[in-house]
């Protein structure tokens, strides 16, 4: 099955949900035009489908064999990623100065979910070197940016993030890899980490290790946490290729998906110490890699997206071909398609739903991130700065549990085929499953959510988006118009659900925390389904405004619809899980280890 | 991670919720004791977790490789097989008369659930021969009746289901594996059939296979399929193996789990046609094989709840040892148990309030199968066959939808662990992903639920059960106790919602079916979290009344306040989805092919 880019809906997002028409029009994006976005969409959905698209399942069958130190890329990966790079789309996002193309967040975003969704597994390695990139971008010395940046930004090199120990997964107070002073400005680095995407590969001559350690003389604790370039090869004064660095790949993971994702095990100082060059101060790593980790989940929620695009894309054309029983209302000859029965119908629109609903809050983080980097003045950034933080842990848990659930159902649609692997719908599940896992579990997002944001501006963030959110209702509302059905009703109970829920939350945090914890998972599915809602809600309207397509403005406003009726509708009870479900958890004492 | 059988929540949900006390008391299980109830679990549970459940991985990694026609089992699985044969659990609750233990349908419902839970690819195997031997028990001659089921229940010869092909799934009128009388009273059978598990292995001299195929005069459709006996090898007269039957094993599937489970497309009559034995009547084979297939069902909604008890097993007993981070009230050492989170406690609670709900509504269902052919009435026998189709389809869709929900939150609760195949937690998900497949999809089972089960008896057998569930409710309510918390009101919204979601589906299945059809799914799941949640209760107030040891009636009490508290909370917002989310269903043209 091919992956078609959709490329109208990301365009429609853009300009709808996440604002790129006025932002252009506001002159936040500089020199960009409306003419140059689509170009560059076009491209990218032309490269993601055409070259990218073709290495899924061949990523997924033949993996990254592991010998000798050395990890083998799959056939024909290296040359794609290399026509990629050329092609300039490693560095769209980053400096001019040190050859990037200095494109807004946005444009990225959406280039992001069209790789990802052509491939994950190839996808992953560029998602970690933007965040290396990002990482040295913010707090390196000029001379490291000097030498490490034009080769990353370019995607002659790669980048990796090694946080995670053993010990230390979703706490990295734990972590234990050393650092000690060299003495001459550098550093030696001794430890393992593991669970390392992109560790070692052959797509590239060097791969450029970020790698939180702790100093001799640190504090305990996250506060007492170093951040330093590791290179693979050390990089001579004239920039070429240097010494082997002590630091090297023990083994790969054996995955249930994203299997073209090298997952390695990483030694660094077996003997003696790896070189590593420190970013930014001595134990202040942890802020840095914040700074990026950010960034990084906004990455992982559009594989979410991508995934479920990939699966609904797939799902449908199966649907459509597939003939089985006769549909109500079937005229036809012999058996109906499939995709014309009510209860596959409800599957594939719930497919479509979420994944159109969590593109368009990833999209909309995205302009945020860019209004916190170009706003025209600081109140505009920080406002930025603020919704972005709001919206990073809802458009990562969202987006990557939708994930999950879209390419399961994939897989229901296809019956049976879908459980042979031939048919590629269990791939994307597979793949998906990590998603919600990494860049900061599903729940530390939730928790992140609620401990963190829900409180922020004394409530007012959450607050304004309420106002925001209603409204969009209250156009739906004004519209008069049947196709909506219900759609304003019901966004506005889900909304109203959020509204109790963020109250019970905000008294909660001050008198009992353990119950705003254990509210915290459907909290963030509440405001998800609320905002994803909304967000179908306001392309509908602007599409039907703007007089799209006939067509085009009739899916829009049915997908959003559908969302309102059959998938906002989880909210109420979402809602009473939250304001009247701790007790039952927080009551439960369950068994401790032996 | 080893499987431990829940013999203590088995035998507690059989006594409570499935009856099984009374049922003894009534004399309806004959000479059947508590005692020997107890003996019968305990040492199923014994075999499951000892000999089972070390197969489960083996089989996994090395599947069952095909070659020249045959299947090769995993290291190991033929002796066990052979054991378990050997101590007679194949033949558990088969007819007396040729050799079975003639125990009722409970028991053997806790004992697949058992097989399942240590090894769903081991279970597979004799679930689909105890669906032959019924179907050969219900239709078949004495003559065949005499060759056959004695070696089938002793379990020295395997069964299969052999219905699926390449246009023919779901809809089983499209087939066209052909049969022709051979002017012996005996068939030839020609054709191919998909996805037959167990098809070909070497655990045994002898598969028989049954098969449906469409004799040259048969009327178009459902109406003229013939069901038939095509064994491996013929069988002497004397009862010994005879020469090999034109039948054979083309190939297996490569699947995304269940590799122990050898899925084979079998091809019949390549010489000239296979000899098959005409099971019951010409033209109404899918008659005979639907009294399999709803036995089946009960067997794959077990499976769900198999998987599932073995995915919360894994995910409690990791969570309880890994530490990561100091969760609320933590007063120990360094970093807490993960289970302390209250995060993680709702996914584990999750995990257990599904399995055992489910597990609920599955005994529930044996009993009623129990009392539809044991019950001392003809009135009591139909009252048991009435509520036992209505279950049926509850207990398929739930339980396997559970099934794959709770593995999925198991690999999560691992983190990144969960994500590499050696954890094992992954396989869970894998494995369960077929069973809301197999057997009729979820949503063949809801629309079955929906269009044939509702309406029953006019739709009082719906309004009984919701009785039912109210008295429950009430006694919950009458307990005033504040274990339960708020589990009365919740199951009482619950309730109320399910009865107007019915309400809704009566009047629509009249006016506009493609209304009823577009719910299906939604009310299955209502219908599922109603019952559940009202089983659970019912068990936690048994217990208590029984003065049960504190812990353990502590336990029932908390899972069944959790489930009502955070997991029937779903019941209104599907309610809204079934009563008025249809339109934007129908509403919505999705793009045919080409």
């Amino acid at each position: 099955m091919t992956y078609r880019a959709p490329v109208t809906d990301i365009a429609s997002t853009l300009k709808h949900v996440a604002g790129l028409d006025q932002a252009l029009a506001d002159g936040l994006y500089g020199e960009l035009t409306a003419d140059l976005v689509d170009a560059v969409l076009e491209e990218a959905g032309k490269f993601a489908a055409e070259r990218i698209a073709p290495l899924n399942t061949v990523g997924d069958k033949l993996g990254t064999p592991f010998k000798d130190g050395k990890v083998t890329m799959p056939p024909g990966w290296k040359e794609t990623y290399s026509d990629w790079a050329a092609a300039g789309w490693n560095g769209l996002m980053a400096d001019a100065e040190f050859g990037g193309q200095a494109l807004p967040c946005v444009i990225n975003a959406a280039c992001l979910e069209m790789w990802n969704a052509a491939c994950s597994s190839f996808g992953l390695g560029p998602l970690l070197t933007q965040g290396a990139i990002e990482a040295i971008a913010a707090h390196a010395s000029d001379q490291l940016k000097t030498i490490y940046l034009p080769k990353m930004i370019s995607g002659e090199w790669t980048g990796t993030m090694n946080l995670t120990e053993p010990s230390a997964g979703s706490d990295l107070a734990a972590l234990r890899t050393k650092a000690e002073r060299a003495g001459d400005g550098t550093y030696r680095i001794t430890g393992n980490k593991i669970f390392i995407t992109y560790g070692e590969h052959d797509l590239t001559e060097n791969i450029v290790h970020l790698v939180l350690a702790r100093l001799p003389d640190a504090p305990a604790g996250t506060k007492g946490i170093s951040l330093f370039i590791v290179p693979k090869f050390l990089v001579n004064a004239d920039g070429s290729i240097g010494q082997r660095n002590d630091v090297r790949c023990h083994s790969i993971e054996h995955k249930l998906g994203v299997h073209g994702s090298p997952t390695c095990t990483m030694v660094y100082g077996d003997d003696g110490g790896a070189i590593g060059y420190l970013v930014g101060e001595e134990n202040r790593g942890l802020a840095a890699m914040f700074t990026m980790m950010n960034n990084a989940r906004l990455a992982v929620a559009l594989q979410g997206v991508a995934i479920a695009e990939r699966a609904t894309q797939q799902a449908m054309a199966y649907a459509a071909e597939r003939r089985q029983g006769r549909a109500p209302g079937y005229a036809g000859e012999g058996m109906s398609p499939i995709i014309l029965h009510p209860d596959v119908k409800r599957m594939l629109l719930t497919m479509r739903g979420y994944t159109q609903g969590a593109r368009a809050i990833c999209y909309m983080l995205a302009a945020e991130i860019d209004r916190a980097h170009l706003g025209k003045t600081e109140a505009e950034r920080q406002a930025g700065q603020a919704r972005a933080s709001l919206l990073t842990p809802i458009a990562k848990a969202f987006s990557t549990d939708i994930g999950n659930e879209v390419a399961s159902l994939g897989v229901q649609v296809h019956g049976g085929m879908g459980f042979v692997e031939e048919t590629g719908a269990a791939q994307h599940m597979r793949d998906a499953r990590i998603f919600a896992i990494y860049e900061g579990t599903n729940g530390i997002q939730a928790i992140d959510l609620v401990t963190r944001k829900v409180a922020l501006e004394g409530g007012a963030l959450v607050a304004g988006e309420i106002s925001r959110m209603r409204v969009v209702a209250a156009k739906v509302a004004g519209t008069n118009s049947a196709d909506f059905g219900r759609t304003a009703a019901r966004l506005t109970e889900a909304i109203d659900s959020l509204e109790r829920a963020t109250g019970h939350l905000l008294a909660a945090l001050k008198s009992n925390p353990a119950d705003a914890l254990a509210g915290a998972t459907p909290y963030a599915r509440l405001f998800g389904l609320a905002l994803g809602g909304t967000a179908l809600a306001e392309k509908a309207l602007a599409q039907r405004d703007n007089g799209a397509a006939e067509a085009l403005g009739a899916e829009a406003t049915g997908t959003a619809r559908f969302f309102a009726e059959n998938l906002a509708t989880a909210a109420p009870g979402l809602e009473v899980s939250v304001t009247s479900g701790a007790d039952s958890i927080n009551a439960i004492q369950l068994q401790l280890a032996g």
